[in-house]
């Protein structure tokens, strides 16, 4: 007997038929003697919906109140899941944040839960029955909704798991794992059968958006296991654990691309102590998020370039806070760049095996893809490219580090 | 300086447009240096969509969870209220039944309002605040969402006006008044500039859907005045206030129809003591209600015939209970006929005038239009006719009390 949270993403209850299908899953854990836990998202749509209502009536609402009112989305589908298990004759009751209640700080729009009191949690457990948790939201000190943020339902999960201690954390989706590369692009991509809590910590930071990167970070802290799988088809998902679970390292487990950032150049920025953080000072003060940086000294040794890479939706935003600090910044020329695409190969392996980034460069360059700008962590290595050989760049790389089926 | 609560219901906050015209309400009465509190219901098609889902998942819902469900309507519109109040720069906050709390009993799906802690909401008007309450809905004494039935958000604020003193509550709704007869049967029917509690009673009872009776009961009992008007159109609406406010008192204020009720007639039961306890009890044991009621005396004066009327979605579940208990009834015949329409004259003048009653009779007469059941209360008379004479009577009767404008 497990004790086990189970976690339904908004298209796996989308619709009230899907609704009743997350049920027989839950039956299906229950007659095998297991114990669980639901937390359920809204159905796929809602939350936007929800969204478009705020911002119909205030281009920036008051974010308590845009709290209040789509947290909703997910308590519907709590009630209507705790029926469908009713009519399975599962003992249940759903659960919105503050009847629990998870506890988050006051940050609303990008809650942090601080504890769940778990011990209603745990009662109900204990004679049998299924608690159905609204993912996605808590309660603050003063009595207020706040929301977790995108994809806050996966951490609502992993945060339940942790403080009822369960033994897995299955978080249900429309994918059936994690692959080594998107299938759409890389045809003979393959399922991970496991992969490592940093892997993944990596994956979604790269765009992946099978889980929201703060809950991994739970699971990581806490080693719970946590398996990733298909609410639609019956197969094995994929199952993130920690590195000594996993037997056969794979050198490089996956390659993956982000289309959504773009690219500033600044050219002939003085060279001299202070000026990386009077230009990412500004940026971090507008709320702009910068990824790969790098600086390039200019011939002269008193100039330099600087590149560095943001999010396309923040690229005209960019430009004009760093237009209006040219005369502190005192560069030449600023030249941006949004056909690119980043590229990345992951692995745990990568610690312990030298010349990993080597083939990546190699095997480009044999392709004849020009690489614009390297950044690397202990177990990644990405490099931005023009974006039109995205797809080039990915197959060869799943080929390189032997990846194909 | 007045303490007001204000109520929009469902088709005053129908969209987003609707939800700032709203706000621009309010914000005329703050402007007006009033204190106000408002109550919201769902957008209008929201709850029943929200039933729908229950419906779709369970013919039969789990009560507590249908609560949970459809309470999240009312919850959407206080939020996106308040956001449309800030755009207009008027301190807000929203509050769901919970966060109050508005505590009721357990009866989940109509529950009732058992007392409200006001601190919060008096702690914030006293500042300036404009509090926007989530209506419909409570919490129950073990913590769950409960709500207050069909309209209940009428009650939420009779209960709140009540809780805090308030000098008036005004309904805003889709019509802009309470009028002597329907406008759309009747041409010449004219809007009340005041009408008692108890006369709108009855005229909610006769299933005029301009307020839940039970928020009325609550008007009444605690003196609060009510005004109902429209938010679409700027006029000013009827309040419902004390007899002693209304100082020329019309005999009859209004002219009502239900045709939501059926018939049925129970030939030849024998008469003796306790036979209307046995016909009722089995209809009371399976919830369905009976309004009017005669019997009479057949010739043999060993039998009568009992004759009522139930609504007529009952009509056919009436039909069966009664079926099964023929035995013991031990009746002849049962009869049903559902093209039948309740008529009723209201007016608290009748108490203090005789002829009242007779004067419909004879008006009914000189249209030679039949009279199947009579009741009659202090304040009302009804009578059961034939369906297709409705508007021919509600026109005839609405001329005789000179109530044609």
């Amino acid at each position: 007997m497990a004790c086990i949270v189970m976690k339904f993403g908004g298209t796996s209850v989308g619709n009230c038929e899907l609704i009743k299908n997350v049920a027989r899953h839950v039956k299906t854990e229950i007659d095998q003697g297991n114990k669980v836990v639901v937390v359920v998202s809204a159905m796929s749509g809602i939350t936007d919906s929800l969204i478009d209502y705020c911002k119909q009536i205030s281009p920036m609402p008051d974010i308590c109140e845009y709290d209040a009112v789509i947290a909703t989305g997910e308590q519907v589908t709590a009630g209507l899941l705790a029926i469908a298990l009713q009519e399975l004759n599962i003992p249940t009751r759903s659960w919105a944040g503050w009847q629990i209640p998870i506890k988050t700080d006051g940050i609303h729009g990008k809650a942090r839960v601080e504890s769940i009191i778990t011990t209603e949690l745990e009662q109900l457990m204990a004679i049998g029955y299924v608690s159905v948790v609204a993912g996605f939201q808590g309660i603050s000190s003063d009595n207020r909704v706040t929301t977790l943020g995108r994809g806050g339902s996966d951490t609502s999960a992993l945060a339940i798991a942790v403080a009822i201690k369960a033994d897995r954390c299955d978080i249900y989706t429309d994918v059936d794992g994690i692959y080594t590369a998107d299938p759409r692009i890389v045809f003979r991509a393959r399922k991970l059968n496991k992969i490592t809590y940093e892997e993944m910590l990596e994956l979604a930071s790269l765009g992946a958006k099978v889980l929201q990167t703060r809950s991994i970070e739970i699971a990581m802290k806490y080693l719970v296991r946590v398996q990733v799988l298909s609410s639609f088809v019956d197969s094995v998902g994929t199952l993130i654990c920690n590195e000594d679970e996993i037997v056969e390292k794979e050198l490089v487990s996956g390659v993956t691309y982000n289309r959504d950032e773009a690219k500033i150049t600044l050219i002939g920025v003085a060279d001299c102590p202070g000026v990386a953080a009077s230009i990412f000072g500004p940026l971090n003060d507008a709320n702009i998020n910068v990824d790969m940086i790098v600086q390039n000294v200019s011939d002269d040794n008193i100039h330099a370039d600087v590149t560095f890479t943001v999010s396309k939706s923040d690229l005209d935003f960019a430009i004009k806070v760093l237009n209006k600090k040219q005369k502190d910044l005192n560069y030449e020329r600023l030249l941006s760049d949004s056909n690119v695409s980043k590229i990345s190969i992951i692995g745990s392996g990568m610690r312990s095996h030298s010349g990993v980034a080597l083939k990546m460069f190699k095997t480009l360059a044999e392709k004849s893809i020009n690489i614009q700008v390297i950044s690397t962590s202990e177990i990644k290595v990405s490099v931005l490219i023009s974006e039109e050989y995205t797809e080039l760049a990915i197959r060869a790389l799943h080929s390189a580090y032997g990846l194909d089926i």
